[in-house]
C-alpha cells in the first residue's frame, strides 16, 4: 500500500479482511480447505475489498467491523470467479503459483470454485436485500461477460464497442459493486453511492485495458504468468483490435499467435499507447465522479488507487 | 401429482414456482437463456419445492406467495448442481434430454452452471438471515457430499457408514433445508421446524439410496439414463456395498465394471432388497418425524410423499 492508502486503510484492517476470507473457506473436508488455502495464500492484490473499504469510509463510516464481511464477500467471489477461468482457459499459473486445476483437474477445481461461491452466501445473509442485490447483478454481470467474451474467443472482428461491453460486465461491475456497497452500507447518501459506483464502474474498465495491456507488454516474472497467454487463448485486448484496425497484416499475425511478431507490430502502430491512453481517460471519468464528494483521507486514497491502476506494472 | 398431494398442494401453485424459476433464469445473452430454458423444460420430479411448499402448510401457512422465491431457490441450486455434476461425470444426458456439456461443450456448462447459482442470490435476498443460513449450510454440504463422493469413486472398501455420511451432505442436506425452510417460512414452532427438517433429512437418504438402486436395477427408459452408469463412473451405492461384504468376486466385476454379471451377484445375495429395506426404514424414520405435526392435508401429503420415494421407478 501507498503512505495516501495507508493513512485511510491501514494494516490491520486489511488483516481483519485476510482473516475473515480465510475463515470462510475453510472445510471438514480436508482437501476443499487445503485447495483454498493455497488459493488465498497466492495473495493478490485484494484491490476488491480495499475499494470496498475506502467507499465506506469516504461516506463518513468509521468502524469497519460491520462491514468486513462484504468485503471478503467481493474478494471471494473473484477469485471463484478465477478458479473457474482458469479451469476454461486451461490456465496452469495464477498469481505466480500452480492453478488449482492444475494442482487438482479440472472437476476437483470445479468444485473447489463452487465450494467459495456458495460460502458467500453465509457471509452476505446478515446484510439487507439492497445489498444482496447490489452483490447478485453484478455476479450476473461476472457470468455474462465471461460468457460473451468466450463466444467471441478469436473474433477478429470485434469492435472496441464490443470489448467494453465484456469489460463492463466481466470486470467494472464488481469493481462498481464493490464501492457502490461500501457506500451503501456506510451510510451515504443516494448521491454519494452512485457517485461512488460510478468511480468504481470507470476504473474497474481502465484496470481491465491495462491488464489486457500487461498481457503484451508486461513483465511476466513480476506478473506471475506468461507473456501473451491471452493471445494463444484468442483474447484481443484493446491494444490489439487498435491493431487489427491500423494493420491489414495483424489478423494473419494473429491466426498464427506469434507473440513476438504481433508484439512488433503493435509498437508499430503504437497500439499499446493507444490503450493506455483509454485507460487514463477512464481514470479520468473516476476521478470527476470521485470528485462529487467531499475531501478526505479514503478519497485521497480512492484517487491514489486509480492512478495506480494506469502505471501498475503487475 | 397423487390425489393426496394434489389437495394440499394445487396445479396452479406448482404453477407459480415453476414460473419463478423460468423468470429466473432468464438473461441478456441468449445463448444462457436458451441453455436454461433447454434445462428447465427438461423437467424433473420438482420434489425439493414440493416438499418446501408443504412443510410450509404443515405448519400453518396459506398463501404461498412470500415463500414461492424460495422454493423455486431450492429447485435451482439442485439444477447448478446437476449441470455440474454431469460436467464431472461426463454424462451425456440428463432426464432423457442432452446434458448441458453434451449440448454447448464443458466451458460453457460450468457458466451456465454458474449463473444459475448466482441467481438465486437475488431470488434469496428478501428472505431473513436465518433462512439464508439453512441455504447456505445445505449448499456447503451439497459441493463437500459431491468432492467426497469424487475422492471416493472405485473405493471397493468404503463401509456403509461413508456412504450415508456422503448421501447425507450430497443429498438429503437440501431435502432437509427445504422441509426446514418451509418450516420456517410458515411460522411454525421450533419444534415443528425440527421435526420437519428430521423428516426431510431422513427422506432425502432414503431417496438417495432407492436413486442409486435404480440405477442398477431400473428401467432406463422411464429413468431418460442408461444402467449402470453409476457403476461405469465407479460410483458405488448401497446395494453394491452389500454385495462387496457378501461376495468375494463381486470386487472383481466391479473392476471389469460387466453391469450384466455385477447385476447378477446382487440378485443372487438379494442386494437390492437389502438396500430396498434400508431406504423404507430411513422413510419409516421421516413418518415418525412427521407424527409430531398436527393433522393436516399437508401432513398426508408428505407422508404419501414419503412412500412414493421408495416404490418409485424413475
Amino acid at each position: 500500500m501507498t503512505a495516501i492508502t495507508q493513512r485511510a486503510l491501514t494494516d490491520e484492517e486489511m488483516l481483519c479482511v485476510e482473516n475473515t476470507i480465510r475463515r470462510t473457506v475453510t472445510s471438514n473436508v480436508g482437501l476443499i480447505s487445503k485447495a483454498c488455502e493455497h488459493v488465498v495464500a497466492a495473495g493478490g492484490k485484494r484491490i476488491r475489498p480495499r475499494l470496498l473499504l475506502l467507499a465506506y469510509k469516504a461516506v463518513g463510516g468509521e468502524d469497519i467491523t460491520p462491514v468486513v464481511p462484504m468485503a471478503a464477500t467481493v474478494e471471494l467471489l473473484h477469485t471463484a470467479s478465477l478458479i473457474h477461468d482458469d479451469i476454461n482457459d486451461h490456465s496452469d499459473t495464477r498469481r505466480g503459483q500452480a492453478s488449482v486445476n492444475a494442482l487438482l483437474g479440472n472437476s476437483l477445481a470445479l468444485l473447489i470454485g463452487d465450494f467459495i461461491f456458495i460460502k458467500l452466501l453465509g457471509l452476505m445473509a446478515g446484510f439487507g436485500p439492497r445489498a444482496i442485490h447490489v452483490l447478485a447483478d453484478a455476479c450476473r454481470d461476472i457470468i455474462e461477460g465471461e460468457t460473451l467474451q468466450m463466444l467471441s474467443l478469436g473474433d477478429t472482428g470485434m469492435t472496441e464497442e464490443t470489448y467494453l461491453k465484456i469489460v463492463t460486465q466481466k470486470t467494472a461491475s464488481l469493481f462498481s459493486a464493490s464501492t457502490k456497497l461500501g457506500a451503501l452500507i456506510g451510510g451515504g447518501t443516494e448521491e454519494q453511492i452512485l457517485a461512488l459506483a460510478e468511480y468504481g464502474l470507470n476504473l474497474g474498465i481502465a484496470f481491465q485495458i491495462r491488464d489486457d495491456t500487461l498481457d503484451l507488454a508486461g513483465d511476466p516474472e513480476k506478473l506471475g504468468k506468461p507473456v501473451g497467454s491471452d493471445l494463444e487463448e484468442g483474447k484481443f485486448g484493446l491494444a490489439v483490435l487498435y491493431g487489427l484496425q491500423a494493420l491489414e497484416c495483424m489478423e494473419n499475425a494473429l491466426q498464427q499467435k506469434d507473440v513476438r511478431q504481433i508484439q512488433c507490430l503493435l509498437e508499430e502502430v503504437h497500439a499499446v499507447d493507444y490503450a493506455d491512453q483509454r485507460a487514463a481517460e477512464y481514470v479520468g471519468l473516476a476521478g470527476r465522479a470521485l470528485a462529487r464528494l467531499p475531501a478526505s483521507a479514503a478519497k485521497s486514497a480512492l484517487y491514489d488507487l486509480a492512478d495506480s491502476v494506469v502505471h501498475r506494472d503487475k
